[in-house]
Parts: C-alpha cells; sequence; structure tokens
C-alpha cells in the first residue's frame, strides 16, 4: 500500500508510492541525448558581441572588455519596472497594476557550459549576483516579495539554451510564499523554535535522506518530496532573506549546488530542471520563524488532472532511495 | 503594463498581460496535426474484447451483451481500497495510509470518440455514471474527499488514448480543496451569501466572459483566470456536492460539456486538457457557502520556475477576449 506524508513546511500532502516505486533507472529511459550546444552561437541573443540584442542592461560583473555575468530586462515582461503602484477594485474583485522587475540574469559568457560543469568560483559570481540584485530591488517599496529562480531545458519552461536565470519581484506577496510563512509562524507558536532549523536537525540525525552536507549548507530529499529526485539545500545558519547570505556561504553555496545538479546530470541523463531561491517577503527581513533555502525539482513527469484538481502530488519513487541514488553518483 | 488580478474562489493571483496578450491564433500553431486513432484497437485494454486485461471492474452500464461505459480499478493505483485508515506520527510528521479509490471510467466502447463529438445522451451517460461511483464511494467512512477528473491528450498526463476519465478518493481533505472551502466559507460569513452563486450573478451581468448559458448552467472564463482559455462551468442552482446532480441537470451539464470542448478542439486544434469537478469534502454535504463546479483547464503552456516558486499564475491572454473568441468558434 502507498502512505500519504505530510509536509510540515509547504502544508502539502503527497502520494508515496512506497510499495511499487519506480527505480531510478527507469527515469533515464526517458531521456533524449542532449543535443550539443557550441560555445558561441551568432545569433544567440546572451552570447557577447549580441548585447544590443537583449533589452535594457541592469547590471553586470565585468567591464567594456568583457563580462563575466550580466543582468539585463526580460524582453517579455511580465511586469514593468516603470508605473505606479495602484491597488484598485474591492472586496469582490481586487487589481494591482503590473509594476514590479522581470530580470535575466545571463550566467556565463560562453554557450555551452551548464551550473554543473562550471568552476565553483564562477558559480560562485552567479550567486553573488543574485544577492547584488536581490538587495538593490528590495529596496523598491512598490516590490513585496522576490523570486529567484532558473528553468533549465525544455520540459522547464527555458525556450533560450544560453544559461540565465530569471528574477521576478511582484508587488503582491504571492500566495505560496505567504503560505509557508503561515506555516512557519504556526510552528514557530507552537514550539518556539524555527520549523526550517528543526527540519534540518531531523534530517541530519535519521541521515538516509540526505545527499552531501557541507560546512555551511545541507542538501537532501525532503521527506515528503512533492516530486521524484527533489532536492532541498538549507543554510545551517538561520536567516530569513537570501540577501543575508555571506561571502563564505556564497562559496559554499556554489560548490553544494554544483554537486547536486552534477550528480541529477550524471544520475539522471541530464534532466530538465527548475530551482527556486525561496525567501521571505521583502516587508520582513530578519524573523526567529523564516529561514531561506534553495528548492530544485527534476521535470520527470507531467502534473495531470488530480494534480491540478486536488493540489496534493504523487511521488511515484521513494525520497530515501532517491537520496541514496544521488549519494552514490 | 500588465495588470494583477486577483481570483477570490481559489484566493490566487494571475498576472494578466493586458498590453501585449497572444492573440489565440498564436496558440494554434503550436499543434501538431491530431493522429487518427481507428475505432477499435486489437491491443487497447479499453476496447471490447479484452475486458480482462483492465483490473477488476467495479460498475457498468450494460449487461453481457455489451457496455456503454465501464469502471474499473487502475491497474497502477495512487490508493488501494483494501486496508484500514491509519493516521500515525506527531505533530512533526504525519503519514496516513494510502487507503482510498483509483478507478478509471470507460467512457464509451469506441476507442476513435471524444467528449466533443459524442451524441449528447452519451455524454450525459458518462456523467450519470461520475455520479452514481461518486454517491458509491463517499459511502465508505474512510474516504474524506473525491476528485474526478479527465487528462486528455499527452501534455495534460494522458498514457492511453482510449477516452476514459478517473475518479480519486483520498482519506484526507487535499489541501486545494480546504483552501477554496477556507475562501468561501470567509465570503460567506461577511457577506451572508455563496461566493459562488455571487461570482455568476456578477459574470452573467458583466457578461463579457460569458462562453455559453444554458437552463441550468453558466460557462465562462473567469476574471481572473490563471490559464489561458480556462473555463468554468458554474451550476445555477446551488448545490454543493456533485452527486446532488438531478437528471435534468446531467443532460444539460452534457451539453454544455460538449459545447466548450467542442469550441476548444475547433477553435485551438484539438488541444490537450483537463476537467475536473470540483466538489465539497465528503464529510460535508449541503452547506450554504460550498458550490460544485467544472474546472475545465486547456494545457497550453508548460508551468516554469516562477509557477513553481511563488504559486502565481502568468496568463498571456486576456480573459474577455479568450471568451469572445469561444463565442465565436
Amino acid at each position: 500500500m502507498s502512505e500519504l506524508r505530510h509536509n510540515l513546511i509547504t502544508g502539502d500532502w503527497v502520494v508515496i508510492a512506497t510499495d511499487r516505486a519506480k527505480k531510478p533507472n527507469e527515469f533515464k529511459s526517458h531521456r533524449s541525448p542532449e543535443e550539443r550546444e557550441p560555445k558561441h552561437r551568432s545569433n544567440c541573443p546572451f552570447c557577447p558581441g549580441n548585447e544590443k540584442e537583449t533589452a535594457a542592461e541592469s547590471d553586470r560583473f565585468g567591464d567594456d572588455s568583457g563580462w563575466q555575468v550580466r543582468v539585463v530586462q526580460n524582453r517579455y515582461p511580465a511586469l514593468s519596472p516603470t508605473g505606479e503602484l495602484i491597488r484598485s477594485g474591492d472586496r469582490l474583485f481586487r487589481t494591482v497594476s503590473g509594476v514590479g522587475f522581470h530580470e535575466v540574469i545571463i550566467e556565463h559568457p560562453h554557450h555551452d557550459v551548464t551550473l554543473a560543469n562550471l568552476p565553483i568560483e564562477d558559480v560562485a559570481n552567479i550567486l553573488r549576483m543574485y544577492r547584488q540584485r536581490y538587495a538593490k530591488i528590495r529596496a523598491d517599496s512598490r516590490v513585496a516579495a522576490i523570486v529567484v529562480y532558473k528553468n533549465h531545458g525544455k520540459e522547464s519552461g527555458a525556450s533560450i539554451a544560453h544559461p540565465h536565470s530569471q528574477l521576478m519581484a511582484t508587488p503582491i506577496v504571492p500566495p505560496q510564499i505567504r503560505q509557508r510563512a503561515r506555516e512557519a509562524i504556526r510552528f514557530f507558536d507552537e514550539t518556539g523554535e524555527c520549523l526550517f532549523c528543526h527540519t534540518l536537525a531531523d534530517e541530519l540525525a535519521a541521515g538516509d535522506r540526505v545527499v552531501i552536507e557541507s560546512d555551511r549548507f545541507v542538501a537532501f530529499v525532503p521527506r515528503a518530496a512533492l516530486f521524484p529526485f527533489q532536492v532541498w539545500i538549507f543554510p545551517r545558519r538561520h536567516t530569513s532573506s537570501f540577501d543575508e547570505i555571506t561571502e563564505d556561504e556564497a562559496i559554499d553555496l556554489a560548490a553544494t549546488l554544483k554537486t547536486v545538479l552534477a550528480k541529477l546530470d550524471n544520475g539522471l541523463q541530464n534532466p530538465a530542471y527548475n530551482y527556486v531561491i525561496r525567501s521571505i517577503p521583502t516587508g520582513d527581513r530578519a524573523t526567529a520563524y523564516f529561514h531561506w533555502y534553495v528548492d530544485i525539482i527534476p521535470r520527470l513527469g507531467i502534473a495531470a488532472g488530480f494534480e491540478l484538481g486536488s493540489g496534493m502530488f504523487v511521488n511515484s519513487t521513494l525520497p530515501e532511495e532517491n537520496a541514496a541514488f544521488l549519494r552514490a553518483v
């Protein structure tokens, strides 16, 4: 019989197919061989030499002779940085003007690299840019929350092959972020502890779902993972907002993230994935209850009618087996 | 500038790209031509003659000489009808045994039909079977909620071409169902009205998002539609649970559902879609605040990192334009 597990951090329930779980190699067979990209593509808007093809540049590491990381406005922005924050409507129908930021972080000048095969220092540079943009944009009073995310591979929603991440800064607190904060507050009020610190201690004590641990971060498959091979990376130090990350932590996270992504690439034949940095709403900063983290979601299946219609998930794999597999890669 | 709209029924926020919305014909081009299925496939487990290929049959309309609709256990069930409901764990980690029902409703003996091209009476038969299974399964005290849904086309998660729907009965109330109930209760307590009845009156008064209306049902694109061409079908009569549907309503809903699906097929070149019947948890039945409905979600895009990481949606179309387009098909 399968087992339903409750995810205390997200508030979700997931059906874990404990008795007829798929084995990791069942996922491999679904992957088509990766098309090899060249180091430079003359028609890629994110490749050096084509800087005028992108929308306005908002930041870069590097100078006129070249750049390491470059941030530009999304050419098809969901939210726009110019304009007033206007809330209108009534109890029955509320609207908010689409102000905010929708930026693209071009991670590297080379077209063919991935976070899994870049040097740690280059990955750290990308994280430093996330932090710099995060810190800058949170100062805008129209912004209520910042989501930094990456789409990698076609099934993740990525449309351009050149390695890039995105940042969306919204004028309202997205419901999922508020929901997680609410669960964390409830736990804190009941126990006096940070739910995330508690989960981390719990996972380290159990051990069987830990993928790798470093001085400053722990990567593990959550006990009630919503998706096969989902990995969470938690900082050991309790901080609520991603932009509080220190230089030492950025370098450590770069190594941890690179290693986890390389394990997914090698173990599951380069799956598409998303990752998201989950942080507290920007109106809050240092709280006892919230703890930022990185959420990595390989895109190995399709959400069907049951998932769309219930908000529940069916995970056809065992989190403990996922973790053992990734440890061994 | 885009506009954020709040969906009062789901509690979600959606970014509507009001100024650079995609036009309906931009979606057509993404569709590959439908592979024509035969009326009967000798190797299809759902085709007549192969009844022994399915798991146990739990219901049928028809007799030994043939069937019109047939219900079988899912061969790879997420939940199992045998076993005890056991809740275990503590505040920190709760589990529930995977008891419940996971059934497949084989909609018709013919392999090549769709709800859009079946006679109304045949569609009504499918709805009658939903009602019959719903009423039967809700009597099981281990069941907390029932989700009836359909996956149509590859991008919806469907794996078998023969027309079928599914029913999942869960031993816990899925969070999304509870969340909708909670929003509805809050509205009722504030206003003394059913949120769904109110929305229906509102949509009928506005008119510009209505797709079709009949004596007993109204199909419309919600003002804060989360997805392009999402359509809700609301019964005019206030009832909380789907199994309260009358015979007249079943026939009317069959005609309405068939018409909406035919409009999607013809207007958007047979898109993949899911639909879900959203009903109250089975422990409740007749309430003033909840109102069942059908939610149709064409699968025209991919949820990417922003959606996964925020629970917000970006709808690149205008609900009002979607409705005008579907009315005209």
